[in-house]
C-alpha cells in the first residue's frame, strides 16, 4: 500500500470528527471547541487540535470552531463531496447486511450493483432495484456503472482471486471483510473491517484487566 | 476507557500475527522470522519485532521464531485460551450476519444469546439452538449463561440506553457496531466496528491518490 503522509488513526478520527460536527449541527450548535468534540468522543483535546493541525488552521485560540466550516472542510478532505458507487461482492448474510445498512446512502455511498457464484442467488434483489450479478460479469458491470469502491464479503478462500478480478476491472478501493491480507498494488487503497481481530482485542483489554485485579 | 500499556494498534497486530502463525502452522511450517511474518501481511519486519517486544524477548536473533511456541504465546496474551460467551444485541440483518459468521465459533467466541425489542422476533432462532429474546431479559439472561461480551448491533438511537443496561447485567466488553462513541466505565472495553468510517478513511485515500496525480 502507497505510504499516506497523514497517519491512518487520524484519517479515521477525522471521520468520526465530521460526524459529530453534524451531530452538533443537527443540534443547532454553531460552534465548538477541541475540548467539546474530545469530551463527546472520549478522547484527549490535545488529539483533536494535533490531529487537525495536519490541515493548517482551522479554529483561533479562545475562539473555538465554526461548526459549519469545520465541517465542510472534513466532508472535502475525506473526498465526500461526491457520491461514491459501491459494488457488494459476495451477496451471503454479511453482504446482504451491509448493503441494506441504512448508513451508507446517507453518508454517500450507493449500492449500484453486487456479485455472486451462486447461481440461484443471480438476478435476486440485493436491496430494492439492485440485482446480484454473476461473478464472470464483474469487469464489464463495473466499467459500466463507473464503480469505484468494492465491498469484499466472499468466502476468505476467494478472497485473493476475486480481488485480482475487482483490479482488472478498474476498483480503486477495497472495504476488505474476509479474514486476510490482500495483496494489491500500491496505488490501491484497502480497509480492513475484520471483527474477529477486534473481538481478540476486546479480550485481551478483558482478560488484562482481570490480570491486574 | 481504561489508559492500556500496550498501544491499541498493537493489539490488533498481536492478533493478526496471531491469525498468521496458525496459517503458517496449517501448512506445517515450524519456523519463521519477523522478515516473513512481515511479508506476509505487507508491514514491515521492524514493527513485528517491536509490537512482540512489548512482551519480553521471543525469537532468537538469526533463528526467528518457533510458529508453535509464538502462537501459544499469543493465544494466551489475547486471552484465547478459554472459550468467550457472546449476546448478540439487536437481531436484524447485520446481528444475523454476525451470529452466522463461521469465523466465530472457530476462533472461540460461541454466541449463547439473542436480544430485540420486535415481537416478531422474539422466539426465532438466531443460530440453531440459540433463540431470540425480548430485551427486557437481558440481566436475567446474561447471568444465567454467563456472557462477558455482547455484540451490539441495535439502532444507533437505542445505542446508548441499551448499553447502560447490558453494563447493570454485568457485561464485560462491547463489539459496538452502531455509528455512536459509547460512554462507559473505564474498565468496561469497548470496540467500535464502524464501517463507515472504514469507508471514508477509504475515500479519502483514493481521494488524496487523485489529488496527487
Amino acid at each position: 500500500m502507497r505510504a499516506p503522509k497523514i497517519p491512518k488513526p487520524t484519517v479515521r478520527r477525522l471521520a468520526i470528527y465530521y460526524r459529530c460536527l453534524n451531530k452538533l449541527k443537527e443540534n443547532g450548535i454553531e460552534k465548538t471547541s477541541s475540548k467539546e468534540m474530545a469530551d463527546l468522543l472520549g478522547i484527549k483535546a490535545s488529539q483533536v487540535r494535533k490531529d487537525l493541525s495536519y490541515f493548517g488552521e482551522f479554529g483561533k485560540r479562545g475562539v473555538g470552531y465554526n461548526v459549519d466550516k469545520l465541517s465542510f472542510k472534513l466532508k472535502e478532505i475525506l473526498g465526500l463531496k461526491k457520491n461514491w458507487n459501491v459494488a457488494i461482492v459476495g451477496a451471503g448474510n454479511l453482504g446482504y447486511a451491509i448493503a441494506n445498512y441504512s448508513g451508507l446512502e446517507k453518508n454517500g455511498f450507493k449500492v449500484v450493483t453486487a456479485f455472486d457464484n451462486d447461481e440461484k442467488k443471480i438476478g435476486n434483489m440485493i436491496v430494492p432495484g439492485v440485482k446480484i450479478e454473476r461473478i464472470q460479469d464483474i469487469e464489464k458491470i463495473i466499467k459500466t456503472y463507473n464503480v469505484e469502491i468494492a465491498v469484499l464479503s466472499v468466502p476468505v478462500n476467494a478472497a485473493q482471486e476475486v480481488v485480482d478480478i475487482l483490479l482488472e476491472a478498474g476498483i480503486k478501493g477495497i472495504l476488505n471483510f474476509t479474514p486476510t491480507s490482500l495483496s494489491v498494488p500500491e496505488n490501491i487503497s484497502v480497509e480492513d473491517v475484520d471483527f474477529v481481530i477486534s473481538l481478540k482485542s476486546l479480550t485481551f483489554e478483558i482478560a488484562s484487566a482481570e490480570n491486574e485485579l
